[in-house]
């Protein structure tokens, strides 16, 4: 996971409102009854806008407009004008300008500008009124039931995508209004991400139109993509791809991702699903990642673009997908929803997966273009342990250079050295609690005694002298880290080793943790005598020869370092 | 009309927010989501409500719940629960807790806290739902026909009054909760305005389970009320009166209010009205005013008690009642509203009333108690006119007190005297522009030339001598008032006059004017010679021997005083 999406999360980027409270009673108050009479005021807004009064007001600008005024251009009443203007003034749609009339003087407000000009505004309103505002009388009904009951208002359907061609024209009109506007935006943003690593065939599941297909043909010269859907439903995604000049590089295949019973089919190295899973619930989107898992090799993207409601840019956003979930409550299905970011992250690794990378804010509203691959198991395939208190001879090292070592150096030497034996060279974690303790203890005992260091102990001082020796050894020149976290040095330097594995990086990586016997001096302010302990793994992606898989869950606390690891190799490995 | 509401009025009170759209775009985008979401969120706050969930997150405290807990207790599913709680989230309804947990935390807001807990609020929310919700669909056809075209959706009526008692269990309750909640709220802090003023028999129109009447004769022993409804309408009016021990001092009179062709009964003293004039379209209540006036005497006191959008201490109150103007629209009687204190003011004096006084804020949800009383005019029975420059003999007056007085103060001894000759003693208003100013400049002239005062000339130099002057010759005692008020002096000397008949305060005043030559060695910084004129005019509330209804609009602005009265002279009273 890279470090910025990992502070994301770690910090929660949701809005400060969904945490502070700081409305003050009244306009609680307010608020509530905004929501108490919303069926009304929303109908009043609606009629404000398709009466053209919305229109005349914006019109007379700055000088404004009465409402005898309106009344007289649009032949309609003083009265049915006057009480929808008077609830759009409460709304904030309109402003009263100050005049000497006895007449009040009305002009547009920001909230009716954008209820009159902004396209998405539009939209939401009609999706609203011709596709929910019936049905959504039986949201309580549906939550409690489970099945999208307002949804029966308009045919015996058991999903809204079953009846769609069978409903009015205004109803399709609003929908498919609503699926176009949304649907779209995010994929010029979403294409370069895609293709950055090299794809050869890209499945897009749920591709309907054939319009990703078509962008991803016309971005990248050598992809082909097979649009994914259920048997019989391709028919107009191949009639445009065909219009566009890309029959020979989209292609269909019928297969249903619910139906357990048939095989995803092979081929992919990547898939795309987009603005797909919202139609199903958490657990039906686990069952299609699950039946795509085994079609797929670890190195396949499966990439899936959602709106994500806690990771928008603006609340308004936030707002509209929180209200889209009740849509398909009510009217679509019965059971999905616009998801929150960990609820469909979830889902998915319970398929199988692991998040790779995640981006959000592409496109005007915000989308989220998540990256899986078929999760990462760690295993362990060589481990090697040294307890004794008296370090190993390493009779495979020239004298010359090993009478020089310590004892934690000679036990790393030697550990590192047993799961190396043969294999490749790979990247080595070193983590201790107190390093080369006895050799720092003697540096100071000379500074004490003769004021002096000796640059034979001084050159050999360092924390990493350990890791260093042996990758001199090993002549093993992939590179070490070192990690040094008190008492939780076995703990953290383990997993510094495990997340390049995790994370798809690294294929195979050595950790190994060690602490030598303190100098008895130290008794007074440390456990005495401690406990000595070196052990070395070997972690790999593969499963290929592996002794157990890895469990780095979190361990016991202990007094020291070396405790862990001695529980580590007592508890978590074979014995 | 008493000055705190003519300086409100004045002032224009209404909410700052009416006028200022301070609002910025990111908001105003978002208030216009939450208006085109409307239905769904509406639907999502009341089962969020009614399913229970309120109550859980309320009793979760500051601790906070989590959806999964809501689901387990409450049997439904995650699901469910959570697209509800997340656009509760989104609608301020619920906070979110800062938390380690990967589940969402939800503690309640205030916006939640008075979804639950506010009584309006859930009266509100079950009539927006029950008796609204489906109807309010038919809002946009409702103002473009003018009937209530929602209502058609429950049975074949006219106005839902006829329907009421055929509507299902639910809209009975939804739409009696609404109306007793906030129908009788203002009652006991209206009754000490209505009973301040002796009242013998108190006809209560629309009165109809009789809890006003019933209050009136626990508040006052002696009055009498009649309830005015529908013939028969009348019979749970009849039966509660009984109940509460009023059926001697409590009667019914059956009566349509909007009948032309019968007539309204006689014998009250005063009129009330409550939350009945709101059920009428403006035509109507001027038409059931108009039926009102030849019963009622110049004394009567018409009461109407509303609530006035445009008079409320909150903006929710303000919101709640253009909302319920919608009701009328499409579900009521497709022509009434919730009025604007104008609007309502002028509809009911276009039927021959004028308002005596207004009481806002009466109960907590701010009534408006408006006294009328059928309209006065204010007529000239007898006016005299002064013109020439040499003022009037006075053979009337005794010699040794004319001797001594100015030209000013002759003409209006004069002038006073002719319109006082044989009647009653009255208030008399005085106004001029100049005063005594002859005297006042040999007084200017003494001290420049001797340095003294004359004490006789002083004494009588004040302002107000004519009109002393003149109250001695006639011994009237009732008083008088002098008013300056520069080269509009004779305008608003006439106003001051005719004010305390309009408000019924007094039923005759005599106002004069007059202004004598000033001396010549003013020509170069006045008019010289200015036109002199005193004229006198006896004003009163009846019609018996008046020479002319007096038009006391605005007059044409003069250089001088006297020449608006010379032209009031000339162009409003018969030559």
């Amino acid at each position: 996971m890279p470090f910025k999406q990992f502070m994301e999360l770690l910090l929660n980027p949701m809005f400060d409102s969904f945490y502070q409270d700081d409305i003050d009673a009244v306009n609680a108050k307010f608020e509530a009854q905004k929501i108490a009479f919303a069926p009304l005021s929303f109908q009043a807004a609606r009629a404000l806008r398709d009466l053209g009064i919305l229109e005349l007001v914006s019109s007379s600008r700055k000088k404004g407009i009465a409402i005898r005024q309106i009344a007289e251009q649009l032949k309609l009443s003083e009265y049915g004008i006057g009480v929808l203007m008077e609830m759009g003034l409460g709304m904030g749609i309109f402003k009263l300008k100050r005049s000497e009339s006895s007449e009040l003087i009305f002009t547009l407000g920001k909230i009716g500008f954008f209820l009159l000009n902004d396209d998405m505004t539009k939209v939401n309103m009609d999706f609203s009124e011709d596709v929910c505002y019936q049905g959504a009388d039986d949201l309580m009904k549906s939550v409690m039931t489970g099945k999208p009951e307002g949804l029966k208002r308009f045919g015996p359907w058991t999903t809204v995508y079953e009846g769609l061609s069978q409903t009015s024209e205004v109803f399709q009109k609003s929908w498919f209004g609503f699926d176009h506007f949304y649907s779209d935006l995010a994929f010029p943003e979403a294409l370069p991400i895609v293709f950055e690593q090299k794809v050869k065939h890209l499945f897009d599941i749920g591709g309907n139109t054939a319009k990703w297909a078509i962008q991803c043909c016309k971005y990248n010269p050598d992809v082909n993509v097979s649009i994914i859907d259920l048997p019989g439903q391709t028919a107009v995604a191949e009639k445009n791809a065909k219009a566009a000049g890309f029959e020979n590089r989209i292609t269909t295949i019928p297969c249903n991702v619910l139906d357990e019973s048939t095989k995803f089919p092979y081929g992919a190295d990547a898939i795309w699903m987009s603005q797909f899973l919202d139609c199903f619930s958490l657990h039906q989107i686990t069952k299609i990642l699950k039946k795509i898992y085994p079609a797929i090799t670890s190195d396949t993207n499966v990439y899936i673009l959602e709106p994500i409601w806690d990771k928008q840019r603006f609340e308004a956003a936030s707002y509209s997908l929180q209200a889209t979930s009740l849509y398909f409550t009510c009217i679509a299905n019965g059971n999905s929803k616009m998801y929150r970011f960990d609820e469909l992250k979830q889902a998915v690794e319970n398929g199988g997966f692991v998040l790779r990378e995640a981006h959000h804010n592409l496109g005007i509203n915000s989308y989220t273009l998540f990256r899986f691959q078929k999760k990462m198991n760690v295993y362990v395939t060589r481990f090697s342990a040294w307890t004794d208190e008296h370090p190993p001879k390493l009779n495979f090292v020239p004298m010359l250079f090993r009478r020089r070592l310590s004892d934690i150096t000679k036990m790393v030497v030697q550990t590192v050295h047993d799961v190396s034996e043969g294999l490749s060279h790979t990247h080595v974690t070193f983590a201790s609690e107190f390093g080369e303790i006895q050799r720092q203890y003697k540096i100071s005992e000379g500074i004490l005694s003769s004021g002096e260091v000796s640059p034979a102990q001084f050159s050999l001082s360092v924390f990493n002298i350990p890791a260093s020796a042996s990758s001199i050894v090993e002549q093993n020149m992939v590179g070490y880290s070192a990690v040094f976290s008190g008492n939780k040095s076995f703990e953290n330097g383990l997993k510094e080793a495990v997340v390049p594995i995790l994370s798809g990086r690294e294929k195979e990586r050595i950790f190994v943790f060690a602490d030598e016997r303190i100098p008895a001096e130290y008794a007074t302010i440390a456990k005495y005598p401690n406990p000595v302990c070196a052990l070395a793994l070997r972690l790999s992606s593969k499963k290929t020869n592996a002794i157990c898989e890895l469990d780095y869950s979190s361990l016991p606390a202990t007094e020291t370092a070396a405790e862990q690891a001695l529980y580590f190799l007592n508890n978590r490995l074979p014995q």
